[in-house]
């Protein structure tokens, strides 16, 4: 998946490239119904919620606090892409219901900003008493705060919604004015929500079986604390704050996330002790005793009340300790309680770094889960490939259909994120998702873009295709074709160790740069074994570590023709070493998703004599590892599929298309002719 | 020219890259006459200087200021990649007169810290009064002034020769500590060094005839107002602390630093007032008049005395003022006495962007310096095609007839740098270059790289050829091959407006990697006119501004085979126009250095049709530019060198070599084959 959703700090790196690429603009794909409040009376769409309330109960708790303004960032306490309906703490003040965006109220004003995505949106769900602001940076918010808010008044926020470079940057740029910020780790707007805030989740949290796992948690926690002691600054211990640090440290799942096996938690792994912190509620005596929590050794996990957090670290910062966190994903919330001499920061934590790598239990783990996600991707584009001509299939129908092949596979635990299912000129938007409301039909004559995932007992997975059934344009398959060169250019690329992937990712674009064409994200990003989708700090943008073996990305190049048509081609990638003709350290990708191209979008004269090699040989790839998996479940009219689908590629079109260059070449060779 | 002698700060971004690519060891061309200070007497080499005097005056400078300790970069107040004579004082007071170090003086203890290339210079040039402090970061001199200063120690440091960024490295480093840092504008190496210092020079300072510059300073001075103007934080002055800013800026040129046309100077350019701060006496009075600085109007320029800077901006500064900075050249000399609320920050200053986009009159110019430049080039290479099979040219007397040819050519000002001229082994030396005493015989069994440049009055040049004579390997062959096509497919990428250098670099890397190849060094920087040879701050690095119409950069991708040979194949090119099939703003490459590349080392069959296209059509640019310049000047033995090296390079060689893939396409068209 791309660009959609991913709304957490990190990937806002990933947004930015929207606008220097030139994507396609935010279309309003559900009409221009958008309020007024020019007029009087204003006009209020029937999406607009009306905010009165709630901001009225939120005044009276800023007053109480003396508060001039209270900042409201939409995030949870762990940094996470996807939150809880409890986080949802600026849609609910706001009644906007976008993934991005920030609310800040005063005592006279309230205003919310966002990116252009979300610019429609907001217009249509938020009523008169809400200010739009058509930017995002920290700059324009603290402009407004120090026009709004009086010399010497206070600003209140929540500072386990802030993540540490966010609160630097307020406090920076408020630094030389007569303005305060206050941190309130009770929070406003929970306060003012009440009774009608979702509770706290009591799904019950449960340890992977051991198939499942890379390593026990013991010798992960083994792992940890080795790379503690050899660490030239000392550390005693690792605060974990990502909700995959702990899900993974533990082999422990949950489901309080939405896509996401999580539970809401930290932890404190010191030299001598192991501290979770998480809803006791949730443990049962099964887990209590996977965890060794009856001890109190340097193996036993202890439990503590994920409240607790903020307290427990700040007694243990007290003591003569060095605390290592990772400065990505822990708030300011428990950034602030530890001395900063007792901080050692990077990034980055060893947790975050060490998953990146996967073992190679990991990887097998990961590769079978691609087989199979690859069975139910085939079963139905098969499926659609009969029922798209009949006119019976539209987007969101399809989606559920898929979501159900997915879950008839072994170990299947639901979607990875929500399915990207766009036909025609919706699969060119920015953030599409079908609606059972709002969704267009399946036709022979659109292309129809699949962007999609599970989440597996062994892996999480994510894979696009772009088809069309009927006759696509020249420039159609141009623009596929130079996104699949861009995707296999880019899977091929032999590089050394430590190459950072946003250096190589030119190479997924290179073929569109060419003809004038481009596209507006990301190139890819990390995966998780059943963990996160967009799993950091693997990928191929800035922010990201350097090219690993081991490590998983997926592979996304596309192309975005607004108001027509979208493509895009995402495989996910293992990186493995490379055979170079002379020695040396060299990696390359090697593709775990396997599901065949569109032939029907493939223009071959626009492939050289390598890309249809490794076309070839990926074709081959897949007939060996899915192929026996669909005659083994009897899937005959898929393994015939499959077999159409893969067979080799040749360059036999370029007969009637590009031979020009080629004939030339192979003219002068027969001359013998040289100048 | 790629890394030799790069030395000052933002070329380190550049020397780090050596580490990351593992380029070839810095071998001890001159044998391994090294200090031993571990027996006693201690042994040290006739090149190693007696430093105890220096150190004696140096100390008790430090003991009148009541310093614990003193430290001494090799940079001068304007952050110069070279630096003149009297700014060496890190050599003076050490012995040492490598390009890249820094010295710390204690009471008891002297400790010099450089990089890998220069531990063994620094063995051989240093007394046994100094510690060699095998690293560079700033962590480790913290570390060893924590061990030597006592609690309450003063750390003594010249503000003019500290960037802001070294400055903020240290005093974070030292923030917890009990070590105070005390800035001292009175250099104390400067009061020890006393009457022996080189004096302050007094050439004179000129202007460029109008033919050579692109705009009168009138016009820039006018250009960078309007930036002022238009810039949302209201800037009231700018503060130019390079010097090539100020050359640019008012088209004077000067010879107080060596290689480079510039003289020490400051500018204040106020919304009012144009402030010149130089050594008065080097102007003469048709420049003063060329200057206007007889009246004290908007459009005169003031000139104050060049010691009067600090003074002068800090009396400015205590105004209703904002002064804008790039930070990447000014020193904290000038930062400390600017008020933080009162300096508007960026990494680089307007006269820095604005310079590296060359007008179409400078583009033109550029173009024409490179012209003649490849006269004087090609000149040398048919000479040496001559002279070398006879065992009578060594690298060092070649490298002066080089300077002769350029010498010879109109506009001529001196070489743009050192001459790199290495034969065999030396090539894969970092920083080699011959001196009379020690070099090395040119000869028909070895490879040549030739890296030199010019300054002209109308553009500055840089141009790197390897060559061999005789019968390369087959290996020296593919190695060749590979970087010229990353040079080819670096040159020919079209690419979006606004790309990044950093991230397009890799398609210099591509080929080499392929096989397993690299090289240790960036891939190319900004030139100027008759300006600097390492312009900043274009280029392909991480710091470097993205790529924009207009702009020139080298690019140099190369191969070093550590004690056998070194390939490097260097052109400037200017970011033109693309025209793609699809409309949009993209850009691409145009080389304007214009010499053949060595036939002799080009192994076609590595080559696809795209390449022999775009050598070919490389070969009649040269033809058609350099062709008629060398006829005029009845240069009839070069005219005739230079269409045998750029006939058109055919496929022919195919017909021997890596055919197969291609006839297989071939036959494959011939039969109609498809699978």
């Amino acid at each position: 998946m791309a660009w959609a959703r991913w709304g957490c700090c990190p990937w806002l790196v990933f947004l930015c490239a929207l606008g220097a690429w030139g994507h396609p603009k935010a279309a309003n794909l559900r009409g221009e119904d958008v309020r007024n409040c020019s007029i009087s009376p204003p006009y209020l769409p029937v999406t607009a919620v009306n905010t009165t309330a709630q901001l009225t109960a939120l005044r009276q708790q800023m007053h109480s606090q003396k508060l001039s303004a209270y900042i409201i960032p939409e995030t949870d306490a762990h940094m996470s892409e996807y939150i809880g309906e409890r986080d949802k703490r600026r849609a609910w003040i706001t009644g906007f219901t976008g993934s991005a965006g920030t609310a800040v109220v005063s005592v006279g004003k309230a205003g919310l900003w966002t990116d252009s995505r979300y610019w429609t949106q907001a217009e249509r769900q938020m009523d008169c008493n809400w200010e739009l602001h058509k930017e995002v940076d920290i700059t324009s918010i603290v402009t407004w705060l120090l026009a709004e808010v009086p010399a010497g008044g206070h600003v209140g926020f929540d500072p386990f919604l802030f993540s540490i470079g966010s609160w630097k940057s307020y406090y920076t740029a408020l630094k030389n004015s007569n303005i305060q910020l206050v941190s309130i780790t009770n929070n406003l707007v929970d306060l003012a929500w009440g009774s009608e805030k979702p509770q706290f989740p009591s799904q019950p949290i449960y340890a992977l079986k051991e198939a499942f796992t890379g390593s026990t948690w013991e010798e992960k926690v083994s792992d940890i604390r080795s790379q503690m002691q050899k660490h030239h600054k000392g550390p005693t211990a690792v605060l974990l704050s990502a909700l995959d640090e702990t899900a993974w440290l533990f082999n422990l799942r949950g489901s309080d996330i939405p896509y996401n096996p999580f539970f809401y938690s930290y932890t404190l792994l010191t030299d001598s002790s192991i501290r979770l912190f998480v809803n006791k509620s949730c443990l049962d005596s099964e887990t209590l005793k996977y965890l060794n929590s009856s001890c109190s050794g340097s193996m036993c996990v202890q439990i503590e009340d994920y409240s607790q957090v903020r307290g427990s670290v700040q007694t243990y910062a007290s003591g003569d300790v060095k605390i290592w966190i990772g400065t990505s994903y822990t708030t300011y919330g428990l950034y602030e309680v530890i001395p900063l001499e007792k901080l050692i920061e990077d990034t980055y934590s060893p947790v975050m770094v060490t998953k990146a790598v996967k073992n190679s239990k990991e990887q097998a783990l990961l590769r079978a889960s691609h087989v199979r996600d690859a069975v139910a991707v085939i079963r139905y584009l098969v499926w659609l490939e009969k029922n798209v001509p009949k006119g019976t299939v539209d987007e969101f129908s399809g989606a559920e259909l898929l979501d159900k092949f997915r879950g008839e596979e072994d170990f299947s635990s639901g979607p990875s994120f929500e399915t990207i299912s766009a036909s025609g000129l919706n699969a060119a938007l920015a953030h599409y998702s079908p609606t059972k409301e709002q969704h267009r039909k399946l036709s022979s004559d659109e292309m129809y873009l699949l962007d999609s995932g599970g989440q597996y007992w062994d892996g999480t997975t994510d894979i696009t295709r772009t088809v069309h059934w009927g006759t696509p344009s020249a420039f159609q398959k141009e623009a596929y074709t130079r996104v699949l060169i861009g995707n296999i250019d880019l899977s091929r690329l032999v590089f050394p160790a430590s190459t950072s992937g946003r250096m190589m990712e030119i190479f997924a674009r290179r073929a569109l740069w060419d003809v004038g064409l481009n596209y507006g994200h990301g190139t890819g990003h990390g995966i998780g074994n059943f963990l996160c989708v967009h799993e950091w700090p693997v990928g191929f943008q800035s922010g990201n570590i350097p090219m690993a073996k081991g490590m998983f990305t997926s592979i996304e190049p596309g192309y975005y023709q607004d108001g027509e048509f979208g493509i895009r081609i995402e495989d996910v990638a293992v990186v493995v070493e490379a055979k170079t003709k002379y020695p040396g350290s060299y990696l390359t990708f090697e593709v775990v998703s396997l599901v065949p191209y569109d032939r029907n979008l493939i223009d071959i004269s626009l492939l050289s004599p390598e890309h249809l090699q490794y076309l070839n040989h990926y074709y081959q790839t897949i007939r060996e590892k899915v192929g026996p998996e669909l005659q083994q479940r009897q899937l005959q009219e898929e393994f015939q599929w499959l077999q159409r689908h893969t067979e080799p590629l040749s360059a036999r079109a370029l007969r009637t298309t590009s031979l020009a260059p080629l004939l030339v070449v192979s003219s002068l060779i027969i001359l013998g002719w040289s100048v």
